[in-house]
């Protein structure tokens, strides 16, 4: 049985919507444990207590340090303390971070964990890393990123050899920033399938199986992406709808636009893996419905039946290794 | 009379096409020079000789280095020798840059110039800066791509005391990288109409009239802008197509799809000016149609109308002065 922490109190849409999308989780595998005050409704759920909340807005470091006993902190606690396998929160991104990194501490070896969000891109979902963890990142954390998203797509995305991509503003090899440029020179001496660079064009289409970047870039890249997904569709509407004819030919593709709306539906993942830990922890979006949350569990059990942390720790720790400084380069072995 | 030189050897469509878009701009006030080989049809423009051409892939330190009769350098060499007022290439980017730099050099003062690409936002066009000219920057080099920003909002979209804001992860402060905190910090002490940051969610919204970032990520989020509309409205058309009475509605909001098509169309505004440098140089896309020519040299001819470049150099120079290191923080005078 693989016991997942949620977090009843994080998340915009309050306890009863997540403790709903626990339930639907719940599974003869699966048993989804909920951490909050003593006083609510677990519809049957375990529940394991916490009296505190941290609220969206509160600042990550602090709130955590002054709220050791918030559902948050205590829900990756659980996970720290082997009482649960995962843990799974809506709740304020940054907190749950350093609750992570406190509570379940990092892989060693790790310098920065990273946060994988699965991309629905047109060619099938990619995972773009990191998403916004750390705002700055060094090459060689680049490298371990490309390391945690080829055992999260060959795990959890089930592709073999996973195609990797480092994000940057041109295909070769000398386009880009002081970052990309020396990124990319480690990660072609590595042993992982390493295609080169991709443009932020081809993110949605399916630049590769993994797109590695750093946390400032990825979260704009993300942001971007939504952004333009939303502009775009209430644009048409907004052009649809100025004319008689636009609008009955806008019912007619009704189904259509609703189909590529679910497909492009971040609730379709329902999370992103924060990777790079002793423990396995999804952070869902701040206003995960039910459906979101049920996903998130289910995400999160996943990633414990294969065993993505000892992978990652193993591929990790020998990464780590084979990084080590030499005065001969690394040979290129793709 | 405003002389503009168009390089007619850049772009992916052939000198015709330029050629054509440059006859289409010439006007009562506004005179397109043709930059290319002796043989060219100019269709009547004058022309001035320029035998060698660079070619989209090439290096473009090298490119410009080994080819100083190439119609990219020799248009610019032009602005350089007053010959022309300003200069329009849909040219390699790199090689244009490259090239400005050496014949039009930098305004004194300025460290970095930066591409300014007009977004069409839903509320208005705005300003995004640097979007790739260098894909490294400190934070001084932002508060001086603001200061340009805010001239090319005034003068070219007309927008008075244009409100700018700093791409970043989050809208708190002390949210972002440390380029961008740092920035944030510097663009706070300035007498700009600095709003503070915005997230990428809101680039295509219209966050602000001037939205400020690293040529590394605003790149990226260019790209990332582009690439998901495209994706959008192809697996639209690919929903939609999928069944009869789809396709039906399809035909109906056809319109709508093309007047929303022409609102996000990059060819509207024709190009980028690359701002910072003693000459006006507006960058147009690669893939440049007559009309995006057209609207190049028009936005070139405003610029120079507007003396963007002078304005520039006057709001550089005093923010030259006042950002000199002082033992107190300079107020925050907004």
């Amino acid at each position: 049985m693989i016991r997942v922490a949620v977090d009843a109190m994080g998340g915009d849409r309050g306890p009863e919507e997540i403790v709903a999308g626990a339930v639907d989780a719940s599974s003869d595998t699966v048993q989804p444990v909920i951490v909050g005050p003593r006083d609510l409704d677990t519809q049957g759920l375990e529940l394991i207590e916490a009296p505190d909340v941290i609220a969206m807005d509160e600042k990550p470091a602090e709130a955590v340090r002054a709220k050791p006993n918030s559902s948050l902190v205590v829900a990756c606690r659980a996970v720290g303390e082997r009482t649960a396998d995962a843990v799974v929160s809506a709740g304020n991104t940054g907190a749950m971070l350093a609750a992570c990194l406190l509570e379940l501490r990092r892989i060693p070896g790790v310098r920065r964990p990273a946060i994988a969000v699965t991309i629905p891109a047109r060619r099938g979902p990619s995972v773009l890393l990191d998403s916004g963890a750390n705002a700055d990142a060094r090459p060689e954390d680049l490298v371990q990123f490309a390391h945690m998203g080829a055992v999260f797509a060959e795990e959890i995305l089930g592709v073999a050899r996973p195609e990797i991509r480092l994000l940057s503003i041109g295909e070769e090899p000398e386009k880009g920033s002081l970052l990309t440029r020396e990124a990319h020179r480690l990660l072609a001496a590595t042993d992982l399938n390493f295609a080169g660079n991709t443009e932020g064009r081809d993110l949605l289409t399916g630049a590769a199986d993994v797109v590695v970047t750093d946390g400032f870039t990825g979260n704009v890249a993300l942001k971007v992406t939504e952004g333009t997904i939303q502009s775009l569709l209430e644009g048409l509407r907004e052009e649809v709808t100025a004319t008689a004819v636009g609008k009955l030919g806008g019912l007619l593709i009704r189904p259509a636009a609703r189909r590529l709306r679910k497909r492009l539906d971040p609730d379709t993942y329902g999370g992103a893996y924060l990777l790079g830990l002793r423990g396995l922890a999804v952070i869902a979006h701040g206003n995960s419905s039910r459906r979101a949350i049920t996903n998130a569990v289910s995400l999160a059990a996943r990633g414990v039946e294969k065993d993505v942390v000892g992978r990652l720790a193993q591929n990790l720790g020998e990464s780590v290794l084979a990084s080590r400084p030499s005065t001969t380069p690394t040979p290129n072995v793709r």
